[in-house]
């Protein structure tokens, strides 16, 4: 799922100025080939004409209307160790469209705590609250050993979809979507390149 | 580059006690198609017979071998705020092989503290430090206004593997490598399924 790339990219080169942007030019930003670009977009629709390249405007529009970026997404964290704290207090997310709106710990030190403006919840409050509060959208920052049950609990609650910190392949039901952000994958896949 | 996620479900496979495993076993586990998992696989060697499955002990020293995965990376992080932090204090590099050997911030007021048992240095050092200890794969931490000049220093200290946590599309040479982990783009690729 490249779309969310070329939204970042269409961000940058707009507030640059550019108004229309070839497929070279996109390309060579987010390092993909112009061929690849055109295929990746007309999965979605039409969005250009041959030879003259993407209205930067109209395009970004309509990504982000497609990857459902044109509203707020609430976000509920689990684990708040030094990992989830830093996801908390991450300032990135704001500006995108996404607030974490609910935090829950295991750990009975951590919860009533504030962190990042929001009050730390006991886990098993977790179905509960976001049952009522109707997020959908969890990110898990446990560690590896509870990190399926977490997973399981959060299906149980609603959650459709889940980054997932912990370095495990979570199970999930297939109406669910996970995706995970480890590492030590990422490292094992640079090692390969300095053999 | 699926095959560090291999690995991991090998290792998980092999503490389970189990010696043989069928592309469908090993393909439920990671989530890919059995004829994805022998794509995958024939690309690097033979591994297995047909219909006998892959002795599990075997295939993970050869994907092991093949990731450059039996021998210790020293890893540079650039950047301790408290995702740097979180980094420098994560316990699960250690056990894969991977040691952080060096931290670097801009920042006089992180510079002598000791985090995660590494004493942070100072940014304009970095280029000695990384070419005295031969380090050739580097995290980065900073802020997303500062990464791309950081990626830059640090392609010429030498640095062959990127990981970059900043929210830019960091541009690099052809010799070098860049994983970006991002939380917002992830939470992006996740959103069109929730619409």
């Amino acid at each position: 799922m490249r779309l969310p790339q070329y939204v970042r990219a269409l961000t940058q080169i707009l507030e640059q100025g550019t108004e229309v942007v070839s497929s070279q030019q996109l390309g060579q930003q987010i390092q993909v080939t112009p061929a690849q670009i055109r295929k990746d977009l007309s999965y979605f629709g039409r969005f250009g004409k041959q030879g003259r390249g993407y209205t930067v405007r109209y395009l970004l529009e309509a990504l982000s209307h497609i990857l459902g970026l044109d509203r707020e997404w609430q976000v509920g964290v689990v684990g708040v160790g030094r990992l989830g704290r830093a996801i908390l207090s991450y300032p990135g997310f704001g500006p995108e469209g996404f607030s974490v709106a609910a935090a829950f710990d295991a750990d009975p030190r951590q919860v009533g705590q504030m962190v990042g403006g929001i009050m730390v919840q006991p886990v098993h409050r977790m179905q509960e609250v976001l049952e009522e509060t109707g997020i959908r959208i969890a990110i898990v920052a446990v560690p590896a050993s509870e990190a399926q049950e977490v997973v399981d609990r959060l299906v149980e609650s609603g959650i459709r979809a889940i980054i997932n910190y912990a370095p495990i392949s979570a199970q999930v039901p297939p109406h669910v979507t996970v995706r995970n952000i480890d590492p030590v994958l990422a490292l094992q896949s640079l090692t390969y390149y300095l053999r």
